[in-house]
């Protein structure tokens, strides 16, 4: 970085930051997703979280290709806050004894991971939009749709299971 | 904390923990807002953020009220999820210098803290239906409801101006 010149320049710099954020967070929640199943009790989560990690790793996928298409090399940013938010789920998680409990916990870190990511990509596919590039929005739309549908799924789990058992 | 015994041992225990975890966010949030209305260029985004603060204040006194309902001290944790949101967008936008991209970049800090509050709000609702509190649901339902239209302010500012301004 030049001592008089700032690193994003444009919306189009911002869109690639914005970018290389997910990329990092998408391999960071491929990282963090093991964990959390070898943690979960109950069965449904279980699954429900091994069906989030094959489509997580699919989701690296896409944003290497919006990279791609682009123009752009696939690179990572530090993003303090995916950090924060598994480092959150690290904490709440070792301070459980409950197995209940535990899998009520896990779905409230799994939804506030999910939460970050729908954000982003809801940023991500507007500034696409008005940067012109409506064939990257529409990539980063399957992401962001089966990110909302992994939301969806696990406020049912707990509302209709996880909770009551743990209550 | 005991050598054999975990701080969270029911799903009350979660609850209390979770508010604690959302008073934290507010105070942080009611910390960072001043700055990101100093640093907004766009009026109505101004406008828009210290709306905003005027009503995170009341979503402070809201979770108050909800730790008294539930006959417990109001009391904060430490939130690393919220510290690296707002650590994030500090980074962010230090690095830009245009002021419309700056705008764009404000707001999707701005959805990111919105969304995390969602979530957590959503989660806390849910356990407390399960655990018989509608009563405190209720209070922190208005939260969640305000959360959500800030957030799509946000959206709507978004594409409708600040988006076209930086491209």
């Amino acid at each position: 970085m030049g001592l008089f010149s700032k690193e994003i320049g444009s919306m189009d710099d911002l869109f690639i930051h914005q970018l290389q954020d997910i990329y990092y967070a998408e391999k960071r929640i491929v990282g963090a997703l093991p964990d959390m199943i070898t943690k979960a009790t109950s069965p449904e989560l279980k699954s429900a979280f091994e069906a989030h990690l094959g489509q997580t790793k699919n989701h690296v996928k896409r944003v290497e290709q919006v990279f791609q298409m682009h123009g752009a090399e696939p690179k990572q940013v530090d993003c303090p806050a995916i950090d924060g938010i598994i480092e959150e789920a690290d904490e709440v998680g070792g301070e459980i004894e409950d197995k209940n409990v535990l899998d009520a916990a896990l779905i409230a870190s799994a939804q506030a991971v999910e939460h970050y990511e729908m954000t982003r990509y809801g940023t991500l596919i507007a500034w696409a939009k008005t940067l012109g590039r409506a064939d990257c929005a529409q990539v980063l739309q399957q992401n962001l749709a089966e990110e909302k549908a992994a939301d969806e799924k696990l406020t049912t789990l707990a509302e209709n299971e996880v909770n009551r058992a743990a209550a």
